[in-house]
């Protein structure tokens, strides 16, 4: 288990790491050095050189890290070196949205169902996925032996989803909904919560304006 | 300026405590013990009450926070005591998602301008909203003086509209392209990177695979 002391917060950086070092590839880039990555990321060198570091990827002095090497480690680490399958429970406009945007492009997932409740919603197709019937849901992530979902319903459902998805036995689950939800232990979630987001920003928002009055103030 | 002191990581915890009161409040509770928002949050009581002490509201010990009161201040220190005016750039399907529900819902944001370059989308309606012309975009948010903004235009175009906006006097941006930007000084900007979130829950669903490996091997 060489790799259980990795930080929750490095842990959280790697995806970032991993998609810019993808980029750096894809252009054919094949050393990159940490002040580079800092310009790209905002975080510094240091901080970068001491993360790379916690999976024994060291840098040479002056010369930088291989691109390909590094993908390579995070990959491994993440577990992302096999395609990983996800589900998607809750086909309203935001699971539409990830199915078909931010999924469907990612190398590293393969999203092999979804589900919806709406009779209206269930048998569409998106690419050349069924809209299955939520009913379905806990024979299906027990027989595809499913371990990640990704959950989009609304608020007053989630938590009965996510039971659902634990006793099916998902570790794994990324809420959307905008509601705190109760998981038994082993299972780790996830919160993506938009409006979170929003609120928290808005206070950026304001607090530039405070600074604004503070100087006019002088 | 007596909120300048508040951590970041305080002001990210918020809006969640926001949500809460407000469910709470609906449902006519007057008093809330921090255990009781330990159990819905998760977060430890006596980090809680840490957070509330930083603006100066008190529980009353055995009985608890007032939840009018603590809604009050925590609306006053994001800068939520007024709706908000935001703008969407980018109207495909996460834009739209946005749009139609999380914000809709939402009393204290009010969306005020929907932007995109595609001649088939400008035009459309999104409740009583027309989307624009992306061409719009800076004399719109010059004469609105719209300060936040959520990007969801495709990566290769997010610098270019960040820049904009930027110009056009916003100061807090949510970023949902998965590419990260360069902002002047002054401005704020937030990632929700869902590839970002998913990739780092897989780590967690196979580190409980890891951790089962690891108890089946004793």
């Amino acid at each position: 288990m060489p790799y259980r002391s990795i930080p929750r917060m490095v842990i959280k950086r790697l995806p970032l790491y991993l998609r810019i070092l993808d980029n750096l590839i894809k252009r054919d880039v094949e050393i990159v050095s940490s002040r580079s990555l800092s310009e790209i990321t905002g975080f510094s060198a240091e901080q970068i050189r001491k993360d790379f570091a916690y999976f024994g990827a060291f840098g040479t002095r002056g010369s930088g890290y291989n691109t390909e090497y590094l993908r390579e480690r995070i990959l491994t680490i993440i577990g992302l070196n096999r395609q990983t399958s996800v589900i998607i429970v809750g086909m309203g406009h935001l699971g539409t949205a990830i199915s078909r945007y931010n999924i469907a492009k990612n190398p590293y997932i393969n999203i092999v169902g979804l589900f919806d409740r709406d009779p209206q919603v269930i048998g569409q197709k998106i690419f050349d996925l069924e809209v299955k019937d939520a009913k379905q849901l806990k024979d299906f992530i027990t027989e595809a032996k499913i371990k990640v979902a990704i959950v989009t319903v609304p608020a007053e459902c989630a938590q009965e989803v996510v039971d659902e998805l634990a006793e099916g036995g998902v570790t794994a689950i990324l809420n959307m909904a905008p509601v705190r939800l109760q998981v038994p232990k082993g299972v780790h979630i996830h919160y993506a919560d938009l409006t979170i987001e929003i609120h928290s920003l808005i206070y950026y928002s304001s607090e530039t304006e405070r600074d604004i009055e503070e100087l006019e103030a002088l």
